[in-house]
């Protein structure tokens, strides 16, 4: 296997509706990186775009937008972690020998397809997202004595990172908000209230990754590289995603691959984008991914922390352009573990896990990163 | 890099309307492949979904259905080689050692989103794809004389062989064509005619890949190895598709690097499954391919042949699921090469090249695979 690194990464700023098409949205990051002059056109061998739009051969289309003839071309689409699984799929291009470079893109329109889940029928009437996380929060309050407080903490933590984050959604002073905010926020599905839910938005997100050889022909300086990969579905519907709905299987199995790639523990691990979609999945994907013990999330969430969790903001303070989140998560990990995160820098982080879920937790990537 | 094999395939009845749903389609070459008991579905690590069909988190959902929870798992799109674009990226999971195996699946509706390139502007009102067809045609009439007759012979050829194709849309004896049938059939933009033309239908296929180690393992008898692959794509619009409208720049440059990995040329393919979306793009691939001279196409499907040409019955006698096509075509191969197409086995062949176009000849995918 060959090493991969991630060489350049930009992200546009998330809006509720940018007024650009998916494709004008997805060449804007393209351009920040081809910008950058690291590698010519003409040295990309993939585009792999990353979209639940319903257009066709939008790959294709952005390639041509870009003035950029690749040898491998196509759309990447698996909901909510379609970025994450684009990210994979270019690895294993690099890595096989196929590739020696590819530019992956994320993009998503706020009213994207991706948003209600309409061919789950476990779900019966209850399609949107919402919830299954409120069945979630559920469980893990009636076992765990997890509180609505906990929940809301996270909420306000990300939304304050967030402010520190000018791409965020929720990027502005005003928006500001405090813990009395999200308690009182309108109640959608008991126990979620408006401010623990995210918000699909327009926005997107790019990443180029070479082989190490590649990376030293271009002078590529401080790459950031691919250290572990894991992946796991457990389904596509609801009633998939676990036995006990206080933990989602699949995030602990593809961290398990992970770290085991990465030859990697939870104690390596400086820095983490988990999917905090609701405030409730920050919790579990904190015991999942083996930073706290099963059950202490919500207190965890209370205290300090041992692992720096969602600097950029989250998806929570980001917004979440569907099929773009994974991709914007792996360039702000980039950006950290290159130190130009600006003024969200974390001081000498070195090891860093990305942490994607899709449709309830029925599927996850995580993805370890280090410089 | 590690050695890639096809250890099963399997393709559904190709029909006007199946009255099945896209998910009930894909599952049922999937169901073929898994009775065959080569793997336990436990050993499943990848499930690649080939489709234009605008449902979201597709191959999921097939996953769940077939009771298959791989690691990887999501939904390849670019239009009419999606299928081939799913094999080669599950031939990068593989050879970079992410995936020791892959189950691809593609199946398609008549009434996909992908039959119409509403996106295309260079195309003006001319969204549908017999268009441009008909500017190869004349642009290839002009230049080299090929002539009406010798692109009617490729439909009567082509039809024939599905006769002995089961699974073919075309495979009743009644449908049966003459090149006078060809000829006198409704002009739609001339030169190009009804009979030109293949037919968007329903239908599905699916193909196991197997690491070299993992076929060992589990004892897969004469496997089919993948040996050459070449990728390149010039745009997205028809007029991005070539400077000399009598050839596909895509194809060649493909052909090219198929040739170089697998150390062939033309001299050494048995056998080709081309893309016959329409009669003219059999004969200017036969030219782009190598098998023949430039222009030599029109004369050498009136004459004998140096190469077996769509046994199956290519597109034009199949039928065009979109997203399956390029499945479609490497199960044939497949069969072909593992001397197992009963009734339209080619003897005696050992190495076979699949060619795959998309939007025009816009991007194109070259495979070439033997026993």
């Amino acid at each position: 296997m060959r090493n991969v690194a991630i060489c350049s990464y930009a992200t546009s700023k998330f809006t509720k509706d940018s007024n650009l098409s998916v494709f004008d949205l997805a060449c804007q990051p393209c351009i920040d990186i081809l910008r950058e002059n690291k590698i010519l056109k003409s040295e990309i061998d993939a585009v792999l775009f990353s979209s639940c739009s319903p257009e066709q051969y939008g790959s294709n289309i952005i390639c041509e937008m870009l003035g950029i003839r690749p040898r491998i071309s196509h759309r990447i689409e698996s909901l909510c972690n379609s970025g994450t699984n684009s990210i994979v799929s270019a690895y294993a291009y690099i890595s096989s020998g196929l590739c020696d470079s590819a530019l992956i893109v994320g993009a998503e329109k706020a009213k994207s397809p991706g948003s209600v889940l309409s061919w789950d029928v476990s779900r019966g009437l209850f399609t949107f997202p919402v919830f299954w996380a409120a069945i979630f929060a559920k469980a893990h309050m009636r076992k765990y004595g997890t509180t609505e407080e906990q929940m809301a903490t996270v909420s306000v933590k990300n939304r304050t990172n967030a402010l520190r984050n000018p791409n965020a959604l929720f990027s502005k002073e005003e928006e500001t908000i405090t813990l009395n905010d999200v308690m009182q926020s309108r109640r959608i599905a008991d126990p979620i209230k408006l401010l623990d839910c995210s918000c699909v938005c327009d926005g997107s997100s790019a990443i180029l990754l070479l082989s190490e050889d590649k990376a030293k022909e271009v002078a590529v300086e401080n790459p950031i590289w691919i250290k572990g990969i894991g992946q796991q579905i457990s389904g596509a519907s609801f009633n998939q995603a676990s036995s006990d709905l206080t933990t989602i299987k699949a995030s602990k199995i593809a961290a398990r691959e992970a770290y085991t790639m990465s030859k990697t523990s939870p104690d390596h691990i400086d820095l983490v984008e988990l999917h905090d979609a609701f405030t409730i999945l920050q919790i579990v994907a904190l015991e999942d991914l083996g930073f706290v013990q099963k059950g202490m999330g919500g207190k965890f969430v209370d205290r300090n922390e041992m692992v720096v969790v969602n600097p950029r903001g989250g998806i929570l303070g980001c917004g979440h352009p569907i099929a773009t989140t994974g991709l914007a998560q792996v360039a702000e990990m980039s950006a950290q573990l290159s130190e130009k995160a600006g003024l969200r820098q974390v001081k000498g982080c070195r090891t860093g896990l990305v942490h994607n879920l899709a449709a309830a937790g029925t599927s996850a990537t995580v993805i370890i990163l280090s410089n």
